[in-house]
């Protein structure tokens, strides 16, 4: 899997029927900070509600067919979790919410 | 799935039997402005009827069978949608049509 | 799919039962037109009797098994057709055979 | 396959049902020397039970869910081996435990 | 498939059931010339007897799963052939035997 900052949308009205239905994100691929690596990004059809700024976890090729949202669809990236945190030799790299100082 | 521009066409007359009947294209690899990204580029069989200068989103591999026109047929690229708009952060980054300004 | 030119061929008798009869071909990575771009190249099944100096469609992937030749075989690469044109916006990038001037 | 360093863990609560129950860890891109090159990474499923600085075997694609914890999950990348050591040429150019010396 | 000199071995006792008996061997991309390309490697599964020093075909994705030897493994990388020669336009890039003058 790879990890990818979810920085915009797709809309397509003229489309297979595969996949009418799914919500298309552009998903940047992203380091372990959370920040983009460059422009390389992809499409991905979204299986967990994800949301712009999100830092996500896609899966790509035919196991990308194996959620509900994309079963037997002509899909080939999905996203399949958001990221609450990476953790890189015991410090945290990337965190979604930051945690209150008292 | 990627994004890419639709720039031209291939055409075989020896081919395998499974690629009769397919219209295939050229497809340049595309960045969320619809500019074509350097010189990469595949050969895609079209599955939504695209023409040129259109901006479309392709998917590779196993899933690339998933549609009606490609089921069964050894095609490792098709394509899926052609792309109205492309918003990133809330703004248009490309967009098919341009709106007439009142 | 990829285009990509036949330049050599590839000889091996210790090989997997699965790539007996098959002709194994080197084809180069190539441009839109017909010239080779950099140093890449694949070693492909050819499924459709292509020759040196062809330029021709490959399909990489679980795609590639889906020929007569290669069914059920362990390769990930196939020649499915041979260029005849490349057509871009409206003029040919690339021609297998010149058409005579009147 | 690919030899690659387990470097950190990512956790990720609102995910795919495929996911639960599956470890996953940041595996660096590594050389036969067991060093990472460059800065390139993956996200892949544990199915070995490898940690923090192990140099792991990791195996891609549709053949990643051939696991019996991957079993038609929606991951794309797993762990399948902890490497002990890798002899290149009659030497070693990694190994897990220094040999003692007498 | 691609081209790849055998140049050493992966030894892993902590591993997935699926690679029990398999040998596991580094695969450096070679060139038609037989001689290594940059330092890019993989781990492939033997499933013709090869050894260090040799010039191998290797297939990767799903389709490294259709030998005996791989069959419903976690495996994405077999070495499928023992290259011979290679003949590129008509002269011997690479042959693994030299030929005895008279």
């Amino acid at each position: 899997m790879k990890i990818g900052l979810v920085t915009g949308t797709v809309v397509s009205t003229v489309k297979q029927d595969g996949l009418k239905g799914l919500k298309l994100l552009i998903v940047q691929e992203a380091g372990t900070d959370g920040k983009p690596l460059g422009k390389n990004f992809l499409v991905a059809a979204d299986a967990v509600g994800a949301g712009l700024g999100d830092l996500v976890i896609t899966t790509a090729g035919s196991s990308a067919r194996l959620t509900e949202f994309t079963n037997e669809r002509p899909v080939d990236a999905v996203i399949v979790g958001i990221v609450d945190f990476i953790e890189l030799e015991g410090t945290y790299s990337y965190r979604k919410y930051s945690i209150p100082e008292k």
